[in-house]
């Protein structure tokens, strides 16, 4: 196992994507043996002081607002201006990860053939910690691998909004307009984790409609509190389809880092890192409680209480640990 | 202490409203010390036999789909009917919740009025095991006090999207039509959920524009897998604002439960508590992890050490657990 460590860990650092691609799985995996081959994995490639010289971005927004074809546009763009790009997606609902069955036909067919880009789902099945936790990660995985721009696909709705913000350096929102100039599925909560706001699909017939979307969110922009106290979330359009914008995105990308400053990314960055930490911390506590003999022994009686009714969900839970 | 407990107990089984939010507020409450009331409270009232004389409904959507406009008036129909409602929104955009800054000003104005609703926002914070569980609890509750009609809102989009199925007997998707006549926003996962669909806001000029949405539907819903092997989804179209279709969707929610049956609605609910089970144990297990005096001595040390940097967020995590 350490000669395969050893392997992983070089081949990592010299930016091969089969043996990232490994490490990754190697990470992700829940086995409980793996789990010492991964902590020692993260820690070898743990820079040993702090850095922020590579480029951490959210994209997120509801579904049919067309992250992916906005990440096949951007990342062709990043590259373009020099970048390597790796693409995570954590949208559950992702046509990465799930798949729409009626839209999204063209999804990342550019950036998927590109030799500078690499993509990489979530696996499924993970609770919102255990899918934060692997995004950190698999962050630091590409980050040692070379990858100089990070981009995290994300629902951005309830628990997944905060967690996005919780990994990220600048947080991109797409929006969409409505039929009329209206914003659609728009809520403060959202609004107010975005550095770089974005109505998308701003082409043809919706040019006009996005334009004045975004004039109206411009308008009740200073009502919304501010993620940092020195950057005002900036609006704009774009279109994935013409490009229109897509350049205009990156450059409000590189002045949200100019007015927060390195310093505070970093400091975000070791906040996110505690997050981390403790997110870590719950997973392989119950994992470890789990697999105390004594709680195996009584877990299946107290299950079998639970699915027939003569046990309440908590007071069995309580029950369990008094024992 | 337990005086208070009688007199919530007896207070919740009388339906007294101002006792059923008292007792969903301690429940609420992540103070240790509350834990165990919480606990006695829960047992005091779950039901010695299963039984599946109340409606668990979710009402699931995206951000603008028009959930609470639509519970508002599906709220309102059911007590009609002759039925007791309960509001849970679990939805951490909601309008009760979070709020929205430019549309939904509606609300919930008719069902918030009418004494025969009791509409509880689920508190914000909180990590979505923790909703989940609170909710079920908070579930529980209400039917204690008498609540026949159980009407649980919810995003419906990843994480919470698997929450809400594990928690009500009946899904209702609310689906838009988009500028011409195309589904927006769904997504496979979601709608391989949903028992009821719904395409929503069917009135004035959007009307035309539903009804080919709900028949392009139609015509894929066969594609999909089943929630419910004795149930394909029905599809129809409604409008808050006129009412129509409201009717139906009751109807069909009372189909749904007919065709799947009472014993598969009980063997739901006893497979949803063994995930009630299992999520409240998660959160007990970590918090008796942290109140040990040898883990908070150390904590704040690794803490330390993350944030500085010097210890990887996974490797500091398995080292307090293994000290």
């Amino acid at each position: 196992m350490t000669h395969e460590i050893d392997a992983l860990v070089a081949g990592v650092q010299s930016g091969d994507r089969r043996m990232l691609a490994r490490a990754i799985t190697l990470v992700e995996s829940g086995r409980a043996s793996d789990l010492e081959s991964s902590i020692e994995i993260l820690n070898r490639l743990h820079p040993t002081a702090p850095t922020a010289s590579s480029i951490r971005i959210g994209i997120t927004g509801v579904p049919g607002v067309g992250k992916s074809t906005f990440l096949d546009t951007f990342g062709e763009h990043l590259i373009e201006q020099g970048l390597s790009v790796a693409v995570l997606a954590i949208d559950p609902t992702s046509t990465l990860s799930g798949g729409s069955i009626l839209a999204d036909k063209t999804r990342m067919e550019r950036l998927s053939h590109n030799p500078r880009a690499f993509i990489r789902p979530t696996p499924g099945g993970l609770h919102a910690g255990g899918v934060a936790r692997q995004t950190r990660e698999t962050i630091a995985l590409c980050e040692a691998a070379g990858f100089e721009a990070i981009l995290v696909e994300t629902i951005g709705i309830g628990q997944s909004e905060v967690s996005v913000s919780d990994m990220v350096d600048t947080v991109v929102l797409l929006l969409l307009a409505g039929a009329g100039d209206e914003l659609q599925g728009i809520k403060r909560g959202i609004m107010e984790l975005a550095d770089v706001m974005v109505v998308h699909k701003a082409d043809g017939d919706n040019e006009q409609p996005a334009q004045s979307a975004a004039a109206e969110l411009a308008n009740v922009i200073n009502l919304l509190p501010r993620r940092f106290t020195d950057w005002q979330p900036s609006i704009g359009t774009c279109s994935s389809l013409t490009g229109d914008g897509i350049a205009e995105v990156y450059t409000r990308v590189r002045e949200h880092r100019a007015a927060i400053g390195d310093e505070e990314i970093l400091s975000c960055r070791s906040k996110q890192n505690l997050q981390g930490f403790e997110d870590t911390l719950r997973d392989i506590v119950v994992a470890d409680f789990l697999r105390d003999p004594k709680v195996a022994d009584r877990l299946e009686a107290i299950r079998a209480q639970v699915l027939d009714g003569l046990l309440h969900p908590t007071a069995a839970a309580a029950q369990l640990l008094a024992e």
